[in-house]
């Protein structure tokens, strides 16, 4: 047990907490900045000063923005282990890297604290169990939804409300993106102003097809259930190639474009998905703008909890870990000895299909053959075809875009929930 | 220091904590079952088993919704407090008692619980000291924002964020009141309607002139600022008997009415206030619906985060109060050594003005002798007069008011950010 915080204040001095950093990028150069900004804060009112012992990065050539670290900076991962740290920060982005620093860190019974995502999606109960064992901490807030405090709420506040479904905005450069579309910007114009920006990488593959979100959500996805997000499968469907067709769909149903993240207790098991939704203006999803995060958390005992703040950014992301390296010295909770099973999505959605040409015969043949009733279609002054079907399966829209994609048409479908 | 959570879960029996509960009306009756119904996935996943020892009422007789708790159910305060729980919960809503109770509790370095705004608003610090000094604790998430963990926020996730300014609906009822009033019907049968769903008291007065919302407004400005709550001035406007009148006004701005409470840092100091605002329809607040709650927290650091959700009622408070019995062992943080003073509200802010007959001369007279100058003005098929003005300090719309009401023209004033 680290017994970080375990002091008493009055009269007492400071404890000192080593603090070694994986990594000295956005996230890692930005957490260096507020701690030292904090420092004398952080010392008066919680009795703890934080002493960076070691940081470790890939090329030691690299400028830094970060000058004053300097001195401790290494690129030996072995001799920067060594130090024995008593809290590890890991904001290197790289999973193998990730995975050896937190086994070392909670093996010793140290606080490992991550901003990384695909480790704790694929190891997060591993390394919770070690943690567990060892008297170790596993802290992860600044995992998921950058500075908008999920995991702590989700862990803490709502833990015994019985969730039932978790579902958000979870990729800030994604929704970045959708939202200068929405004003009129194409992709890749919306994705240059991202980069610009920060918050996105020079490959947003995985932030637009989905990757990215499924980590999170089948994280969330844990915390809620107590399935293990590794085995979780998440349904996805990327915004792809066709992006500004789904836009101008969204806008012929009087609907926003969200990408939306969503786990979901059913009689069944649950249901986890990542995909473009057409959500109603006025629907919470819709009031996270530009590089917003937002959750909402459907509860039985509690109603819905929906938070909403900043989702991407070095700033956001490193107040995120300070908050856990702040946090209270928890015992890490046991998982669930039965916890639900993860299973595909077999509910019906009403979904919006639109062609970019081709006239409106062969979108009623092919809905016709796939057995998919129609609320409405209509044909926009582009000679584009939209229609709403009757809620259907997941199947038969596939194969209806199937077809009218080897008809030629340049089909789009996406769920829909306006109207 | 209370140790409760401090065990190691492999392998380990649970450890007993030994609860003492006052108060066994809406919010206690509710936690005592929250205890029951979850009991073993506490003792599963938390490794503490909790044993209710007692739970003090005022009066004996009163048939209790919660029959298995009638054991330990007494009257008696000396004999409760005798019992040395290892962690109490106090659910009474009477300040006195309760301030009896937290300095009894904490003197003894035990876990102190409390969903009493009131008591927080009057005797945080006092408590907090007493808890710092003893190795106590004290927790009142429940106290404020019911369901949404407003204080676990602003206290852990965005202590170091530089908080500028929180903005909320923290008072349930009048916000219940506001939606059904929106929707047509008037003050008296939209409060009745809250009664009957059981979240308003009798007497809904503290909700309604805002003493509710001042209490909650005091204890976050305490938090975001470290202020001393008992000596914040909150800047308080009644929603008062022209309410109707008020929410008419909305109307005719376009806008929506919500009690607004606001701490906000400005050069002078940190300014506080509860009022009704007209906000617009698409603005955060206006999101918050019926009993809902929402907080909007605005930093340097981690720009806004939104938080909504349940903000009444027994099951929410039971949930925000079992966060707080399994909340880790944190050590109370220390005050902050040179905290804002608390000041009086000199901005300049836009007010609608409506009166409800006597035609435009005195409305413009009346503003022309206040030196009020108007944006727009315009009379309704009702024979009111609307009219909104340039930015204008408060003094100026309190006498401009009086002067209305002289005339007998049935005026209102209130704050709108729309347009």
């Amino acid at each position: 047990m680290s017994g970080l915080l375990q002091v008493q204040l009055t009269g007492a001095s400071p404890r000192r907490a080593r603090v070694a950093l994986a990594g000295c990028g956005v996230v890692g150069g930005a957490l260096i900045r507020l701690l030292r900004e904090r420092r004398a804060s952080v010392e008066r009112e919680q009795g703890v000063q934080f002493e960076m012992v070691g940081v470790l990065v890939r090329d030691l050539r690299r400028p830094r923005m970060v000058e004053s670290a300097a001195g401790v900076v290494t690129n030996d991962l072995r001799a920067w282990l060594s130090q024995d740290a008593d809290v590890v920060v890991e904001a290197t982005g790289a999973r193998d890297t990730a995975l050896q620093i937190a086994r070392a860190t909670l093996t010793r019974g140290r606080r490992f604290i991550t901003a990384n995502k695909a480790l704790i999606a694929a190891h997060g109960p591993e390394l919770a169990a070690l943690a567990r064992a060892s008297g170790g901490r596993l802290h992860f807030e600044a995992a998921v939804g950058g500075g908008v405090p999920m995991i702590r709420v989700l862990r803490e506040a709502l833990r015994h409300t019985g969730v039932r479904s978790v579902r958000g905005v979870l990729n800030g450069t994604t929704n970045y993106v959708l939202t200068r579309m929405a004003e009129g910007e194409p992709l890749a114009e919306a994705l240059q102003g991202a980069r610009l920006r920060g918050f996105a990488e020079a490959d947003a593959s995985r932030d637009l097809d989905g990757r990215d979100a499924a980590d999170k959500i089948a994280i969330l996805a844990w915390l809620a259930f107590g399935i293990d997000p590794a085995a979780v499968q998440v349904q996805r469907r990327e915004l792809g190639p066709r992006a500004d067709a789904l836009v101008a769909t969204a806008r012929a149903h009087g609907g926003v474009l969200r990408q939306i993240a969503e786990c979901s207790l059913t009689e069944g098991g649950v249901i986890t998905a990542v995909e473009p939704v057409i959500v109603a203006a006025t629907s919470p999803f819709a009031q996270a703008v530009g590089e917003e995060n937002c959750v909402c958390i459907e509860t039985r005992r509690n109603g819905t909890t929906r938070l909403f703040g900043p989702g991407a950014g070095g700033p956001p992301t490193a107040a995120a870990l300070l908050s856990d390296l702040l946090a209270p010295d928890s015992v890490e909770p046991g998982p669930r000895p039965s916890p639900p099973a993860s299973r595909p999505d077999e509910r019906l959605h009403t979904w919006a299909i639109s062609t970019a040409s081709g006239g409106v015969a062969p979108v009623f043949a092919a809905l016709d053959s796939n057995g998919l009733a129609v609320q409405w279609a209509r044909t926009d002054p582009a000679a584009r075809v939209h229609a709403l079907t009757a809620p259907a399966d997941r199947g038969r829209v596939t194969a209806c875009l199937r077809e009218l994609e080897h008809a030629g048409t340049g089909p789009v479908a996406v769920r829909t929930e306006v109207g």
